[in-house]
């Protein structure tokens, strides 16, 4: 057992982070300690970096996804969602997600509720799992739980290649549905072909990619890009369709009400997942051997390169760090 | 039996309504003819004569909104939804509403589908059984079957006065809910005390009104008001809750998106109702013998007096007219 481990950590805003060398984590009662072997980026991770998260504490060890072995050997995964609560339909006050202020997955070791430790999915190697958890959550309860997406449906999913997207693609197609998915770039485009997309529209070379699409030929639409996303998407979703929001790249959304009550439409809101939605998750993803998109894989070291990468949208599925 | 009876009828957009002698409408298999005593404008009525409605059809007969007797003698009220369809979530595409295209309730006689007839509640009077259907059943569908209000929640019931706010009051009220009102109004609002209001904020004098309420004192809002009024209801709104959108004063709405998915918030629009929501709506009514807010009963040659009044927005609850 080691006493000091390496660490990704931040210690001030706008800082590059460092890779460092802390105190081992120790688990207490109810704790199940993780040797983490790979880790994964999300958003959040650079939102942190750059100040714009709620709550910051500092200094602090990010990282909200991993994977790696516990004490007996056994492979696992990490569910980052912390203190859900009771209630399905939405999480407590108390919730929190793992990598802050918790310290969190870019490390040798991370500390975690044992509740939050489930078996690593067999088919996937480490990286193939740390990819996994928060993107993978967040687009099971927005497809899945909130979205209700059925076979034969047909999704609308704007702006492929980030995490939850590419996974939003990855279960849209394993429930049978039909995907349509946008990008500014031709070569995501063409990554998403090859997970199964059906219809491929580039809105940097068609602005108004709404109008490729028939009114009304869309059940579903799962999206976290706010600006006038929402409004082209309402006018191409069938009465009584439903729009999931799990986050905003820009701030705010506009729509025009009229087709929002005259068609019956929903705008669900929806954050992480509970531990409900996480175990199902994990049972689907293995039920349909589903392998995510990973865009590359970093070593630690170069963990500012990886959330440089991250910071400006360049990748398809998730990027990766493997901790050694 | 009359050959010729009289009728508010629309011959062109912008012309003032005309009360004209037409030919008795005669009723053929699966319709019932009623003799109107009562019908009610809604906002609807005032659109048509403005030309902001689809698919107009002039000249026609106005009016969406009746109770009065069949040939038997029994007293009625009339569904102004016709051919919903099947799915109980969303009208077919071949739905419409009474009074447009098909010929409406401000004259002595109307034709609807007899599906469409249902016993007046005992409790009304002609004038208060004419105010209840249109706004009766999109304020139930948008309190109970979309908002899913329960007792001991609170419900926020922004810009009271118009038909469908004032019965969403009343609804809240007799499901056992905690009513906040605003208005620009102080008289509005002193008579939306007097129906139950529990909070009442005059958004004139207080433009910041959501900062009188705490944050997730709100379980559900019903609003058709558009503008910044959802973001301040997002404000205010309890994570979980959701808004019921039922029509647009302004064409657009803009709202921040973090605290609809944060807070795993709904967006809920919803147009009508469907012929289940209506049975169900007046059991509600004759169970809490729910009385609807009338503003004024005109006589039916002073329609174009009751249509600016609507048009103005002046109007506390409904405004009658009385069919002679």
């Amino acid at each position: 057992m080691m006493f000091r481990m390496k660490a990704v950590r931040l210690h001030a805003v706008g800082e590059p982070l460092r890779v460092e060398e802390i105190e081992t984590p120790q688990a207490r009662d109810g704790e199940t300690r993780v040797r983490v072997r790979a880790a994964a980026f999300n958003r959040r991770d650079v939102f942190i970096t750059q100040g714009l998260y709620p709550g910051i504490e500092l200094p602090r060890t990010l990282g909200s996804d991993g994977a790696g072995e516990i004490e007996d050997g056994r492979a696992v995964v990490i569910d980052p969602m912390l203190d859900w609560g009771d209630d399905p339909h939405v999480w407590s006050p108390k919730a929190s997600i793992l990598g802050m202020p918790r310290d969190g997955t870019f490390a040798q070791y991370v500390v975690v509720p044992s509740g939050n430790v489930y078996p690593k999915p067999p088919h996937l190697t480490m990286e193939e799992a740390a990819a996994l958890p928060l993107a993978g959550l967040t687009a099971y309860r927005a497809i899945v739980t909130r979205g209700e997406l059925r076979p034969g449906e047909t999704i609308l999913i704007p702006g492929i290649g980030g995490g939850v997207q590419t996974f939003a693609l990855l279960f849209a197609k394993a429930i049978g549905a039909r995907a349509i998915v946008t990008s500014g770039s031709d070569e995501k485009l063409e990554r998403a072909r090859a997970l199964g997309a059906d219809v491929t529209i580039n809105y940097a070379t068609n602005p108004d990619w709404n109008k490729a699409l028939k009114r009304g030929e869309v059940d579903a639409v799962v999206d976290s890009s706010g600006g006038d996303t929402l409004n082209k998407a309402l006018g191409v979703l069938r009465p009584g369709g439903r729009v999931v929001i799990y986050g905003g790249t820009r701030l705010e959304a506009t729509f025009r009400l009229f087709p929002l009550f005259w068609n019956h439409i929903d705008i669900r809101g929806t954050s992480m997942g509970s531990p409900a939605d996480f175990r199902a998750m994990l049972e689907f993803v293995n039920a349909h051997e589903i392998r995510p998109a990973v865009d590359r894989v970093y070593p630690m070291e170069q963990v500012n390169d990886a959330a440089a990468r991250m910071a400006q949208s360049e990748q398809f599925g998730k990027i990766v760090l493997a901790i050694d």
